[in-house]
C-alpha cells in the first residue's frame, strides 16, 4: 500500500482510507501496510502506528493485514512488531537488516529472525528485497528458518529465479513463498510458489488478481497473456519510475496517489507522459 | 559439447568422437560445438575447424549442428563462420563482442550482428552470456535484430527472467528463444520460449530431453519435478565447479571428460567428492 | 566513536565516557558521535541524544564535536540535527539518503542537502559512504553543494580516488574534503585534501594523528611509512572484521569496546586471534 | 600505442609508423604495442607481428619496447610471447586470462604466470586491467609472483588504491609497480610506485612525461597541478569516449588516429565536439 502525502509533507490519512475502501471492492486477499513502496523509512513511529490502525479498521472484514515492522536492530523490531500485533495486524513482514550488509551472514540473519519470531505475538514473514538491501537471504538460511513455527513464509522481491528454485527445494512444507515483484511473479508461479505481494496491485488490483485466478484455475495461457500485457506497467511503477510512478498511476486509475515525501521526487511532466503512455499501451486507460 | 584434452594439453579428438557417438544414442535435437563450455577461447583456429568437421561427420544424420564462431571483430567473425559453413554447420552461435564492453551499446551490437548476418552463408543465432561478457543484449536491440531474415534466434544464458519477458514481448514471431542455462530453463519454458541449449546436457542428455518432452506434452508437474531434481547438478557443473565439474560429471556418467586446458584447473579430490555427492543426491549415480 | 553496549544490549554509557576521557589524552582534533561505526542505526532517538550530550560534556574543551544526524527523510534530518545543535554540537554529518537509492539522483540529493543546510542551526558536512549506501554523490552535485554557505565540507568514505580527484577539482575553495576511511587517506592527502575522520582513530588515535602531523610538516616519507604500517590494521577493523573488529581492537589497545548490539555479531575466538595477530604485526601490541 | 585503421578496416601501417616517429620526439621512456587501447583483440596474429616488428624498427634507439602478448591459454601465450621476443621486444605485458573469470583464483593465476615466465625468453610484466577482465590479481598472488626472477613488474589499471597499497606492501623489492591509468597515477606515485603506462600518453606524451619529471624532482605541487589539469582529458579518452576518443584526440594533437575497427564505433559529431571542448579546457588546443 502506498502512503499518500499532502504537498506540505504530512501524511494524507483521508486519501489513505479512501484507497482502502476502493481496494476493498477489488479481488484482493489482503493488505500490506508499511511495505517498501509505502515510503516507510520516511515515517515516524506515530505515523506508522496510525496507518496500521486505519488499515485494520477499514479493510474488508475477512482480509489479512500484514505490516512491515522490520527495523535494523533486533530489539526495536520486536518492540514495533508487538505494537502492531496489539493493533490487530495478522502477521509482520520483516526485512533483512542491511546497514552492516557485509556482516549479515547466515548466522547473523538466522539469529535475528529466530529471536524476532520467538518474541513476537504474531507470525512473521521474511522479506528479501535485494534491490534495497544489497544482500540476499540464502537458501541455507531459508532452510533453517522455514522450520520455525512462527515464521510462516517469505516475500522474495529479489527477482532471482535460480535462487527461487533453491528456496522451493529447501523450504519446509508449511512455509509460503510469495513473489515480491510482478516481474518474477508468473515464472515463480510456474515453479510452484503460492502467490504474490506486489506494488502493481496498488494501481490495478483486479488485473493482478485475475492473473492469479487464471493460473489457479489451470488457465495457463490466459494467465501468461495477461501477465505479459501487465509487465511493462510493472516495470514502469518499479524499475523506471519507482514509487512516484506508482502513485501517479494510482491517480490515473481511480485511486489517490498523493505526493511523495522528500527527498523522494514526484514525477516531472515528461515522466508523467511516459507513464501514461505505458498505461495506455497496456489498455488500462 | 565439452572438448576433452590430453594431460599434455593437446585436444583428445578420439574422446571427442566417442562422446558424439554416445550422445547420438540420447534424445537430443542437435549439437553445439565451440560453445562457452568447450574451452573455445583456448583453441587455435586449426583445432576449431577440426572439431567442427568431426562433429558434422559423426553426428546422427538428422541432427542439427551449431558452431560457436563469434570473434571480437566483425571481419574475423564473418570469416570464421563462413569456414564453418563450408564444413557443413547448420547455423552459427555468435557471442556479443565484449572486450570493449562499455562501448558495446545497441548501435554497436545491432551493426555487428546485422553485418555478420548479411555476410554469412548460414543463419546465425545471437548468444547472450552475461556471466562471461559482463554486458547484455537489451530488448531494444533484440527487437530490431529478430526481424533480420538470417538471424533465427538467440541463446540467452543471462538467467535474467525479467529480461526474458521483454525478449518474448518484443521479438519477431519467427525468432526462436532458447534458454542457455538450465537454471532459467523451466521458468522460461513456462513463459513460452522454445527450448534450451545447455551444459548439463553433456552429462545427462536423456534427463534434460525428458524435461522438455514432459513439458511439450503438457505434463507440467512431472516436468517441474524432474527439473527441480536436476537443478543442483546444473548448479554444480556451472556456478560451483564450472567446466572442470562438467567434465568430471561426464566421466562419472559414461562420457569422456578428459583434462581441462591450462590455465583452467581440474577438480581437486575434495571437489570431486562434492560433485559426486551432488550426482548421487540427484540419483544419477 | 564506537558505542559500547552491555551484554544485555543496553548502551554502556560509562564505558562511552571512559573512552572519551582517554581520547582526550590523544592528539585528536575532535570527535564524531553517531557515525557509521557507532551502530547508530540500532539506537533510539533517546539514546542518540544522550550520547551526544555526553560527548559535548566530556570532550576536551577546544575539540570539535560532530554528530551524524542524517535520516532518510528531509524533515526528520532537520528536526534531529537541530536537537543536536541545541545540545552543543558544532556541526552535523549528514549521510546521503539511500533507501530509494535508484531515485537519489543529483536533483534529489541537491534538493535534500540544500533544504537541510537551509534549515539547520549548525553547519553540515556531506557524508558519502558508498559501502553502506550503494550510491555516490557525484562531482556535479558536490560542485553545487560546496558553494552553500552552511555546507562546510564532506567526509568521503567511498575510497574512489578518481572521484576524489574530481571533487578536488570542482569544489568551492572554502569546502573541506576529509577522507572517511584510512585506506584512501594518504593518497588523498597527497592529492590535497585537508584531513580525515576514520574508524581507525578509535583504536590508535595517536598513530593516526602522527601520520597527519608528519604529512603536514612535509615529512612525506615518514608519513607514508607509518601509513603503510597501519594499513592492515585499518583493513582489519573495517573490511575484514568491521565494527566488531574495531571494538575488539579498542579493548586490546586500552579502550572500552563493549559488546555489539544485535543482530551484529561479536568476533568469534578465531576472529579475535586473527585481529590480535594483525595488531601484533603492526607493533601496536 | 593506438592502432590506426583505414576506413575499410585494414591496419594503416603508414600512420602507425608516423606516430612512432612523432612519439620519438617526445620525452617517453618506451612503447607498449598491443595494449588494451591498441584494439589488439581485433587483430590477427599476422597483424600483431607486423606491428611489433615496426615498433622495434622505428623506435628511438634507447627506448624500451613492450608488447601485449597475453592470450587466454597458457600455451598460446608462451608461443606468441616468444615470437615477439624473436622480433626484438624487450619485455611482454601479459593480461590475466579472464574468460573463465570465476575460476581464475590465486592458484590458477599463479600457475599461469609462473609457467609463462618459466618458458618465455624475455621478462614479463603482469597486466591487471579489471575494467576489461572483471577479475583482479590479489595481493596474495602478487606477493608470490613478484619473487619470480623473470617477472619484473606489473601494470595495474584497476584504479583501486587500497589494493595498490597492498601490492606495495607485499611485493618483492625488485618488482616494479606501474600505474595503468592516469586516473590513479598521481596518488599511486605518492604511495611510492615507479611510473606509469597509460593511454593518455598517446595524445599528450610530453605533458605526461612532465608530471613524472616534476614528481621525480620533488616538485610535488607542480606535478599535482599538471596532473589535475590533465585529469579530465584522461577521463575523456578512457571512461567517457574510450579508444575512439583517444584516436580523435590524437588527430587533434598532431598524431594519426585513424579509424577504429568494427564493431567499435567511431565518435559521432556530437561526441567529437565534447572531446574537443575537454581538450580546450585543458589548454591542449
Amino acid at each position: 500500500m502506498i502512503t499518500p502525502f499532502k504537498e506540505n509533507g504530512d501524511v494524507d490519512y483521508d486519501k489513505f482510507v479512501r484507497n482502502i475502501e476502493r481496494w476493498n471492492q477489488a479481488e484482493l486477499t489482503g493488505y500490506l501496510v508499511l511495505g517498501s513502496n509505502s515510503e516507510t523509512v520516511y515515517l515516524t513511529e506515530e505515523e506508522k502506528l496510525k496507518l496500521i490502525a486505519l488499515t485494520v479498521k477499514h479493510r474488508k472484514k475477512e482480509r489479512v493485514v500484514l505490516a512491515g515492522t522490520g527495523m535494523e536492530s533486533t530489539r526495536e523490531t520486536i518492540r514495533l512488531t508487538n505494537k502492531a500485533a496489539d493493533l490487530g495486524v495478522d502477521a509482520a513482514l520483516i526485512i533483512t537488516p542491511f546497514y552492516y550488509g557485509g556482516k549479515m551472514n547466515d548466522e547473523a540473519l538466522i539469529n535475528f529472525f529466530t529471536e524476532v519470531a520467538d518474541h513476537c505475538k504474531i507470525p512473521i514473514l521474511l522479506y528479501n528485497v535485494t534491490k534495497v538491501t544489497h544482500i540476499s537471504l540464502l537458501a541455507s538460511a531459508v532452510e533453517v528458518l522455514s522450520k520455525h513455527p512462527n515464521i510462516i513464509g517469505m516475500k522474495d522481491s529479489s527477482g532471482d529465479m535460480a535462487q527461487m528454485v533453491e528456496f522451493i527445494r529447501v523450504r519446509d512444507k508449511q512455509f509460503n513463498l510469495l513473489a515480491g515483484t510482478a516481474s518474477a511473479w508468473y515464472p515463480a508461479l510456474a515453479l510452484g510458489i503460492e502467490g504474490g505481494i506486489m506494488a502493481l496491485a496498488n494501481a490495478c488490483p483486479n488485473e493482478c488478481a485475475q492473473v492469479q485466478k487464471y493460473f489457479n484455475e489451470g488457465n495457463i495461457n490466459k494467465a501468461r497473456e495477461l501477465y505479459l500485457k501487465l509487465y511493462p506497467v510493472n516495470k514502469g511503477v518499479t524499475t523506471i519510475f519507482g514509487v512516484a510512478g506508482l502513485k501517479y498511476s494510482c491517480e490515473l486509475l481511480g485511486f489517490d496517489g498523493g505526493w511523495t515525501r522528500k527527498p523522494l521526487l514526484n514525477l516531472t511532466e515528461n515522466e508523467k507522459s511516459s507513464m501514461k503512455e505505458i498505461l495506455k499501451c497496456a489498455e488500462l486507460i
